[in-house]
């Protein structure tokens, strides 16, 4: 009994890691034909010693996100938005202090089934971009551009692709560990071929949340594949004077755009400070701690209010920088984008020797975990730590625009 | 009091005026996150003296018009379908003797979410085009075209559009006015957000319904835009022989097909007199009263029924006849379009300067009003009205075909 | 009575055929705004002498099938699966021996609402193909290509439109047989104006479906059309060694590389014997007994399985085998496939002369017959019957592809 006792917080060690004594509720399952609809949980429904949460499953009604379902998990300190309908995208993490999101001009959160990712040249993916973490990939990411004949979509299909199994888990252990996860299919018949079980898991009482993402090839065959957490950061985060700092190795302007501030990429400037549709892109090529992680935070300007976050190197080498300092009424956000290549069409990414492969068969998997932080000592403690790592080196600005 | 009751009435004459002492009901709501499913309320739910009048919410079953939802409105004089689903278009308007609608080949009311307005190299449009009226726009309308990569597709995507909140407002002074209000939201990131808040208002008992329509551009700078109110008429109205007089300064055809008949441009031939797929266009220049309102009215052969309509010439300049005297089968209708542009693509409109511009923030306002006339006498006072207006004017025929 | 009786007897021996004293049950109709929702009937609600049968409808929760209705029809002998958004596609046909389908990369039964045929070139339909009886056309068919600026997209739209009109019919007559019958609609203003009136039948206890169609031009000018039965086997009947036999005027490959194993055009390979993507497709023509009918059978190794077919050819002239002999994982499969063209783009059918016109007002009738074979005796019965028509004939091989 001991043993496994052990052995189970051995297996928790790792992040979002399921055990078999876990508490589990299955939401949808397209395999057993489920959709539980309306649905809720709380602390008070376990006998267990935890700060106070709940999670509950509802819809959305009128206009374009009629019929979405949203999870929402309160655990205590964060409300986290999650939406089984856009491929287990994350809307937004609310806290006291700190707001993971960003107001895009499209409010709604915009059901799937009304979005034609082919408009506009490819664009359709902008029709519904307004969360705080998209998925972008699998069978292709990037700028949308043409491939044999077939138009690559901007950032891919897995962002509009609902989920396919929905569970939520409940630790029995301590510190009771709240899991949700989804497994969403981008198949098509002699094409992609892949599923990706995704995993959000947060702690009751914690300002902590994890991802644990496998992707796996179900084809007989080798195949091209991208992934990129298009994660985008505006609300108490964002202003004049906010700053990016990480673990980073090397910079890079996308465009001539890019290169003119490169020498102040990390640093922000004011909703409004660019012309609308001017964006400046870098290409960051971060390093890694001892662990396999590389770290970052992205810092209010008064230094009170931040978000740090690592997630392993191995899986993602690439960090895209997007500073859209567009008026607020045009949505001002930035992305931090860890992903396998960088943002370009996957025709250029390939000739870069950017798009990885994955046999047939075989899973990969990403970690990730973003900590909101809302005192100055939290900030100054994290910006220390990434210090420690940077002590001696130099980020390589490389002064050529890729494109 | 009094001051305040007369100040009401002042407000009541501009069309669709809603004042804060008007009872309301929220049908729809994104922001409130309220759809009230099957819902209805009559006169009777109210203690005024008006013509027996009801309306109701309910949903369509069947083929690709599952899940659409409609508004009827029963004024006790017409029966206007109205379909928050589409855009707030109006399926049709039944009296006992006029219907405003026609029979095209396409019968269901498509819901959106099956339409590809991408299909047919753009003509995805037509897959669901059936309504008495469409609005057509707001970012493009117009024949479909490339621009810059993007397919702009035929008359743009705000009839395809859910509306995000929808209410009905019944007004407590008399004549106890009936408005129900729609706002759409045609946004995507880095390119339209438009918001169009529409109103349909009518008093129980008449024949009259009116539009009010505000469109607004939400972005933080200036924007091109363009509206068209497609309004299609057949049933009662339309047949050999049927007219359409108005305040009309000039005519010009579209294309050498509509050269042809361009002396016969106000007068209709039967079903079938053309080739499947011929169909012609005229582009009229109306000119305004005193109030800045041009006027029509297109009445059958007998001259016993017609519709009256007259609008806001300001913000909408431009005037398209579309004769479509294909057979029943395929669709024999009308079209009779104010709008701020004609229905060429943007880019040949651009370069004829019929493309207005947009202030960030600015909302400009669009007023029409319908009138079904059922008798010989009505319908003659309503050609004088017209005629006097023409008095001493003649309708410049420019020869050319623009296309 | 006794004649009327007689005339009913006389009627029912065309397949499917519905007579007035037939009792009627209507589940979904778009004329009179009906969908019952879960509904289900079965043979204890009849005194008939029939073995045991039930029919439900219900509804797929989950991922991208959310929302697909499924009619399943249990004739005590098979369990077919009937999908009413599907355009009355058959997802599969279950005996205790025998299966009627395939195993696709794709599992879920994909709502067309979430299919973009444009997607990837125009090949999105294969984002949702995974039935056993997919029908294709009616404007068009095959692969995609362009028309004058428009993507005629793979296959065509017939596929993905859900049924506007659905019925189940019980006869009081023995051998009491079950029809479900559903209308779909194919329309855009301006273009296609066709009805297809699908009917599915099958008698209590056998192993015998049949599928009776009307496609109707509802246009009043003719018009060119396409249908092609795509119905595809693998489960139990696929593996090496398997066979197909049939009333075979002619073979010809399509490609060259379907012409390296022409000789062996008729014998499966096991799953993975070609490259991922290879298939072989073979144009064939077949010939029809007295009664207008060709006939095919397709058996497993051990020749103890199998299903055979007959329909009518002078409506369906045109035979295409694809054999898809590609791995298990990316969907082990044969499409056996009457037609009134071959597969190829339109552009390309009609230079060949086979792309039939439709007249105005005109319906073409479509018959066809599927039965399982679970013993040796019946399938060496089956091909007897074949043997015979082929005696003294001898199947014309065309050694040049046509691609």
């Amino acid at each position: 009994m001991k043993l496994s006792i052990l052995l189970l917080v051995i297996l928790m060690t790792a992040s979002c890691q399921i055990k078999q004594l876990t508490a589990e509720h299955t939401l949808i399952s397209s395999s057993k034909n489920i959709n539980v609809g309306d649905w809720q949980i709380s602390s008070s429904d376990y006998a267990f010693n935890t700060a106070a949460w709940s999670i509950r499953k509802y819809s959305l009604h009128g206009g374009l996100q009629e019929g979405v379902e949203i999870i929402e998990i309160d655990n205590g300190e964060m409300l986290i938005k999650v939406i089984p309908t856009r491929g287990m995208n994350v809307m937004s993490v609310e806290s006291k202090d700190v707001t993971l999101g960003w107001d895009s001009p499209v409010q709604e959160i915009v059901n799937p089934r009304n979005v034609n990712l082919n408009y506009n040249g490819g664009l359709g993916w902008l029709d519904s971009f307004n969360e705080w973490m998209v998925r972008c990939g699998i069978e292709y990411s990037g700028h949308p551009g043409d491939y044999n004949g077939r138009l690559m979509t901007l950032h891919g299909r897995i962002a509009h692709i609902p989920a396919s199994e929905v569970k939520v888990f409940i630790d029995p252990l301590p510190p009771h560990q709240i899991t949700v996860s989804g497994l969403i299919q981008e198949k098509w018949f002699k094409g992609a071929n892949f599923e990706i079980e995704t995993s959000l898991c947060t702690v009751p009482g914690s300002k902590t949340l994890k991802f644990h993402d496998k992707i796996t090839n179900k084809a007989s065959h080798e195949k091209e594949f991208q992934i990129l957490y298009h994660a985008n950061f505006a609300k108490e985060l964002l202003e004049k004077g906010s700053e990016l700092h990480g673990t980073i190795k090397s910079v890079q302007p996308f465009n001539d755009f890019a290169l003119k501030t490169i020498d102040k990429y990390h640093v922000y400037d004011a909703p409004g400070s660019v012309e609308p549709g001017g964006e400046k892109v870098y290409q960051i090529i971060p390093f890694a701690d001892k662990e396999g992680k590389a770290h970052f935070i992205l810092e209010n300007a008064q230094k009170n209010k931040a978000v740090a976050f690592s997630y392993d190197i191995d899986t993602l080498p690439y960090f895209t920088q997007w500073k859209n300092e567009d008026s607020l009424e045009n949505g001002y956000v930035t992305g931090l984008e860890p992903g396998n290549s960088f943002p370009a069409n996957r025709s250029h990414e390939r000739k870069q020797g950017r798009i990885p492969k994955i046999k047939g068969g075989e899973t990969i998997e990403y970690h990730l975990e973003y900590t909101i932080l809302s005192t100055q000592n939290a900030i100054q403690k994290a910006k220390e730590k990434i210090s420690k790592l940077n002590a001696g080196k130099e980020v390589k600005v490389d002064k050529n625009p890729e494109h």
